[in-house]
């Protein structure tokens, strides 16, 4: 083991950085999860997960990736060969399409360039041309991890309805989920499939479905074979605090911690400072000289910003030099956008000081690294955050 | 929260008591899942946990309970209307099989007593009466967690051998591994499916498949739809050190320090531990004048030992006082042994002393309990503790 | 390292078993001691402790050792050459006294054998010879960790009253506060001395002094130098929840919780399950033959006993060979019964399970040691466990 | 309890930021102090910290604040009535000399400015005026906490030495041991006080007391009273690896985690660290137009920077303004510097984007206090960093 001095900066657009109260919720022993004191821990876990996704229907936890929740969502939902319609907007909408293929679906795409969210209007266009329903569910990532692209969910949500569509409406919010205002029941969300990992702060290793009423109706006919999976012991289990099989304890002693710690700071709050946090980063980045890949500013993303590099400079390289000289990992452009940009995670347990010190790391790193920017983009994202409102400041030392 | 002197005594046959040491290892930052550390990390954990199952092949390690490994098991080795035997040792077989054919396959159940392991002989017969090899799998558990037998897997491959027939051998480990002697390459088991939180003193939340050659050529066939669960993509990218989606990162902190612990105690001492206090609490059942609800000696398990309570007692009211009185958890009877027995755990992390204050417990609770019993249970496992070989003694101290 | 199953076991007479919630308050970054967070904690802990110590007075907390408290005591409280009269009631007696003479304070030592708490009469009789008062301090040790013999502080305070003298009264409850029942206040005692890492189940490094009055008035006229240990400046300071120099703070969270959990359980159901602990444990030496040290009933310790050993059986080698065979720790018996004693601690955070562990490892280890006993020891234990009130029941579970 | 996300920027001169590895060392049971366990941890401890040093002598470790190491150089060497030569460089060597008069010393002040460090010929010239050696030790702060000032130490013992003055010389470390170059062997210094909570990255609660062979050598004659600081039983029983009274177990586990991990680093790169983060903040400071307090290039600190409010405006308010705005700690300026300065603590487990985040949020603090500064700090505190040698490199990533 080699000690590197201070913390490591884990910019990545998640797994983010777990707040200590959390760790240490987890760092005590395992109990009895069939025991009263689990019960009484997880009815108050069951409960609480609601808020988050603002939903007052049941949620579903897995132990397990992201990836999971979304194979649930669509094999309590669907049938063998259902088409689903789903949206290209980049990387991770991409890999629920191959999924989706895997499971025995067909799915159908709209294009997108990577560089906006979900058009709603074009969802609803296809809609209307499917007068004899074949599509099943519409399919969308909230917000798109590889490009940092916000999709507007209530509008595809009033589309679909436009359209007098019954499919239903899948959507992931792995990177969106207590970062970015979120409303499962509000916006019409037939399923949200979330994960542990990044608004939520803990770990990976837990995620989500909510479920709407449809959704739940929806699969008691649909016929992919499921288990691990399956709604119905879940939901049943649920009731009284338990599980159908051994759920992943530790790391429901943090999300128990978690929620409390979101309320705390409460949602709004938690939402405007993600806001904020995009707002100085992409001052930084357009000071810098550089381009920010999303390319609508009502879809720019409050979990994380794409940057693009200026041609012909190579962003892994960049990447490396900052993770070796300034102890800071960012993530990488992928699939089509490999080494072509760099994406700088400010999402979950995080602050304006920490937001320097990125911004900090990324300027020296380009400095360091030989590539063509501007100075100034700290000093740009300094202004913007001395602009916004201390709605998040410390209170308590009053 | 009320406070409670001293630890609870978690003794339900997993999951079991997590160490400090595995504990604080998991409570360290997560880091980057795509990054050179973590690399280093994983790489060294994916060959360590082959020493586990004793294989040289590879180990898929799931972030999910160890539920999901047993639909991995199925799902990447059959198809749709595959016919799987399966052997009824108890509960966790029964759940198996139902598992089983929620994912589209036929199950075909050699009955059993619930008192006793496989009969190796019986799945031999049925085998060699298979003369169209439509069986296409064999399942087994291996210490069956609802009863405390232990299944002559060894015997069962043989018996398979000697039928001449192709079935793969698929094999559940859950709460043996890492403490009853098991062998996945030697005994010729295709996979073998453990979990993280019984004998590898980890929370629950990962799991796993040991796969043989013959299990992986199977895989290229195999026609049930899976993705989460698939082999492929997930054997590929752990060659390097990566996995094809977010792994649960500080559970592979924890399996990365549980894996050192088993082999500085070494896996030889660990197996004898366990035996010695499976002998030591049927000594102590014995001499309460109970019945050990295993019914053959040589199924004996080192994990858990199940107790049926004498006529007419109810056994969930005796765990129901013992936790009260004593803080100490107890396993259920599950399904047909509801209420009819209790379990008492011994795997994991457990040493002679902790053995004498659960021994010590159930017997004050069989006498607070009111249930008919003769004293002297924890001196005759006294007994066999005191005249079983020292080999685990702390050699530290001299 | 090598890993050694299970938990150790810490029966030494303190520092004690820190239970999960102490240290992982402790495990928490520390704060900036001169702000608003740490005076909230601060004031919390400063009254907390109060009610441990069972005095409305102030408690003055050193980042120190239990024998700085002792320190603190004299120097705030003499003058060089005073005289102290100290009751002889084992090896920390002895210890304090040469503490008091490296002071240059003058002592008397009242002889004890060692078996017995302080002779309150005797005190009584020494004073009332002291017409002049030339005795400035009558020094007890409440309970004497050497030898877990209990002194009767209130009969003490008794006698100094009857004898019409004017000595304060200076206590150690180094191993006793948290444990024992104990009254600063009611007891009319000047200075209590405390430890955090006995009763406190905190770590060592805090030490504590309860303050009287009487002993403030009298650390105004005192005259030994002091300047670490000087109450003035840190009662001055604490009124406002901070310190006159850095306090230790990681160790003032881990007090903060402890003090919370120990009212959790609450004072009087703590001191009787020490006294119960402490029945046990008399009862199991008692069937095995052997002697327990303290030979005065009332005199008897709840946090710990001393058990003789047999004629020619050395205490050391049978305190090494449960070390090696079974992890647990013990207490050495300490200068003139070197060897001839050993200490079983059963304070702290300690339940009944742990002590039924406790007791078999001692019982083991006389069998493995060769030592002459009785079998029985446990069984005995087990019925005084058995027949006592389940007062501390966990009543969660009902 | 209220969340604030991200974490509190810690950036007092210490306590400094603990690292997880400390944090997560010390959260391990409690061993006993008298077992082989223990003592070979206490010998790695023992001989590990003398490199921290610089010497080859014996370190004491005291549990206990910094304060008690001063009380300990001072009562271990010298008798009532000595004369102490002490420079005042600041608020803390003001402290010492208090201290020591509490101890019936004598104390001479050499005034200083508080602005400089210690003035090595001033000390030489006043003794060579002490022609009877009535100056029995000079006491010199390293790096002045409430100034960031550096004395040249070595200068002082040529000073002494040019003399031909028998004195010995104590030198206080708390804020510079294990930041700032120090050599007690080659430097000739006789007692070295340090603290565990500053450049060591442990909590508070452990100092010590560096020794030469004249020190050890004076103690046998010195005549203060002294029992819990007296080195010779300590030095005895540390021999063997354990403690004449308890030990503050698990700060010793930090302990010997930070030594370790300032060793992987490297000394020489932990001293560069601290150099290139002063440099950098001086350079921000000036950037900003304001003035850095320590008036001499030769003295200032790599620990700490302090630095001087303009005109008129109060440093309370923007500190308490920046705590509230920016949940960032910093350290208030003492005694006759209050409210006029606040220093930044830039020392123990940091790096360059925590300086850089320290540094934005000390400039945001600035624009929204109101006070007059000129943009631009960050910005040339980035120049610095990214000009100097990338020696703390991560090249791990390589």
């Amino acid at each position: 083991m080699t000690y590197h001095a201070g913390r490591h900066f884990l910019q990545i657009p998640g797994p983010t950085n777990v707040p200590d109260r959390v760790l240490r919720a987890m760092d005590m022993p395992t109990m009895d999860h069939r025991g009263p004191e689990f019960q009484a821990m997880a009815k108050r876990v069951l409960s609480g997960i609601r808020t988050i996704f603002q939903t007052k229907n049941p949620v579903v936890i897995y132990p397990a990736s992201g990836t999971g929740a979304w194979e649930a969502a669509l094999v309590n939902t669907l049938s063998p060969g259902d088409l689903c319609l789903m949206y290209e907007t980049g990387h991770f909408a991409s890999l629920w399409k191959k999924l989706a293929e895997k499971l025995g679906l067909r799915t159908e795409f709209i294009a997108g360039d990577w560089r906006h969210g979900a058009d709603a209007a074009a969802i609803g266009e296809r809609l209307k041309k499917d007068a004899g329903h074949e599509i099943k569910a519409v399919c969308v990532v909230h917000n798109e991890t590889s490009t940092g692209c916000v999709s507007p969910i209530s509008d595809v949500r009033k589309a679909i309805d436009a359209a007098g569509h019954p499919a239903l409406l899948l959507v992931d919010t792995i990177s969106s989920l207590g970062s970015i205002d979120y409303r499962h029941d509000e916006w019409g969300v037939d399923v949200t499939v979330g994960g542990s990992q990044k608004g939520l702060m803990l770990p990976p290793g837990l995620s989500f479905n909510a479920i709407s009423d449809k959704a739940i109706a929806a699969s008691k006919t649909a016929s992919l074979p499921r288990s691990y999976w399956a709604w119905d012991e879940m939901l049943t289990m649920n009731e009284s605090g338990f599980f159908p099989f051994t759920p992943a304890t530790n790391l429901l002693y943090g999300l128990d911690a978690a929620i409390e710690m979101l309320h705390e700071e409460g949602l709004a709050n938690v939402f405007a400072r993600h806001q904020r946090h995009g707002a100085a980063t992409r001052a930084a980045v357009e000071a810098w000289g550089l381009e920010v890949l999303c390319d609508e500013p009502a879809h720019h993303s409050g979990s994380l910003t794409a940057v693009m590099m200026p041609g012909g400079q190579g962003a892994d390289a960049l990447r490396k030099a900052i993770l070796t000289r300034f102890d800071m990992s960012l993530g990488a452009g992928l699939s089509k956008l490999a080494d072509k940009i760099f994406r700088i995670g400010h999402l979950g347990d995080f602050n304006d000081l920490t937001l320097i010190g990125t911004l900090g790391g990324v300027e020296m790193g380009l400095e360091a690294g030989g590539v063509p920017y501007r100075k100034g983009g700290v000093d740009a994202a300094m202004a913007v955050l001395a602009a916004a409102n201390a709605g998040e400041a410390r209170q308590a030392a009053e």
